[in-house]
């Protein structure tokens, strides 16, 4: 269970309402901030919700200062929901060493070694206490979630889609780490919180996840945007494994490899509409062909 | 004259591209930088642009970060240019040590009191060397010029748009500084920059400037929104006193009051559409009655 949310502040949004929140997480033992913003439809009762995980160092905030996605969700009737990307004031040894591990950096995946294990427990948080304490105290209907991220959130939205089948009705990303057993971010991260059995690691890497499946798990497609002029392609991100898994499969993704485009949110915001919407496509029900007859 | 502008960053966005500039300031006598969005339509030849002026403790980069301004901007064909809001690195004594007074504060005059007046001169930079270098330098149509800005950036929208009839085809604001004369960021302000005499106040406040306009400077209309939920409207902000002085002269004046809204960009971005549209149908042509009836 987890105490009431605490409302740190909100603000007026393209009609709707973008909320900043704090609750005591006993998942992680700490207190953990997130973000909602729930578009005008949610005043009459509950809507679905887009779960946008972030990259290294960013925030809560983050998404919903950059990305430019209230507008549409807004006009599509969706929420949107923006956890922080690690555990704060826990004050382990390192734990801000680094602006790619600890502190900014928990890679949506419960730490197994010590110090980590203690508080580094971000897939447990989002899965078991924040999305079902969200969809319990806000306006969001927690059976119609689809799932988003950028870079080190972009592993976590296809990990956390993968490894919870039907938790997530519909999964995009924008410039995912899609192998992170094969880089450098990857390595670092699980060697960290995994510990030295790789065997442990491939069960949060989203290719040797895809590769595993029994059947293709997102039948309606998968979307990805990549940029060419994003600096970390070469070495850290590996769409092209993700995508030959996909095919292997018979998963239907849409890879979008873009010209000129970085890594940050300049790029991110420009693709924002096109994966927003695709979650709606999929969470919101069509009109029955009676309804529309009409 | 100015040096030829550096630029410090690019990143595609919405098939057009943001970038960062620095350039030597022979107004100001530092380096100062600015933001430009290009959108894709400038590949093919100068664009008309809209100037953007921020607030408090801004930089040039709040605006391009923060306003979800690019993607309207791609579709109209419109270029934004967003300057930083005062000099920084003079070093004069307690330049610092406000947040509504010295760096991040140039209200965008002239001071005329030492030590300001060395370098406070975001007026006479504006329009003397940052517009004109930036039509030169870059595909923008420096005849073709909207304004707007926020709190203390719609108090420089106004009062430069008044100031200098003719240099700007488009006006509009979000939650300006209407009266700066009868205001406490004003009081301090005027009073460091411009000194004890207020008659020399009256020429940077938009509501004194625009009762003492001959005719409607704006026929076409003057778009301001403000926040209801705005904790700096009963005592900074006085749209009332503006709205009243336009009715007096005749000069249209859409005043929108927005009920639950703030004074942060989540309200400044609700409303950002509607000013970058207002501005585009002044600032472009519209086809011929001939061209329009093939």
């Amino acid at each position: 269970m987890s105490t009431p949310f605490e409302l740190l502040s909100a603000h007026a949004c393209f009609g709707g309402e973008q909320r900043f929140y704090q609750h005591a997480s006993t998942t992680i033992g700490l207190p953990m901030k997130f973000a909602v913003y729930l578009p005008p439809q949610a005043q009459q009762g509950p809507v679905p919700a887009v779960v946008y995980l972030a990259g290294l160092t960013c925030t809560e905030e983050t998404f919903m200062v950059k990305a430019g996605a209230q507008r549409l969700a807004a006009e599509l009737g969706l929420a949107l929901i923006a956890p922080d990307t690690s555990p704060r004031g826990a004050n382990v040894p390192g734990e801000a060493d680094s602006w790619d591990f600890g502190v900014g950096a928990g890679f949506y995946l419960d730490a197994t070694q010590a110090p980590w294990r203690t508080y580094w427990r971000m897939e447990s948080y989002l899965l078991d206490e924040l999305l079902p304490q969200v969809a319990a105290q806000l306006p969001i209907d927690g059976s119609r979630l689809g799932i988003t991220g950028h870079s080190m959130g972009g592993h976590g939205a296809l990990t956390l889609a993968l490894r919870h089948p039907g938790r997530f009705q519909s999964l995009s990303a924008f410039a995912p780490i899609c192998a992170p057993t094969q880089c450098p971010w990857g390595d670092k991260a699980f060697t960290g919180y995994l510990g030295p059995d790789r065997s442990t690691w491939i069960e949060h890497d989203a290719t040797v996840l895809m590769q595993h499946q029994p059947v293709a798990p997102y039948p309606a497609g998968i979307l990805i945007d990549q940029g060419l002029a994003d600096k970390f392609l070469p070495d850290q991100l590996h769409p092209h494994l993700l995508e030959a898994a996909c095919a292997a499969i018979g998963q239907s993704l849409t890879l979008r490899r873009h010209a000129g485009y970085d890594h940050g949110y300049y790029f991110v915001q420009s693709f924002m509409a096109d994966h927003l919407q695709h979650h709606a496509r999929q969470l919101m029900a069509p009109p029955s062909a009676g309804a529309s007859a009409r």
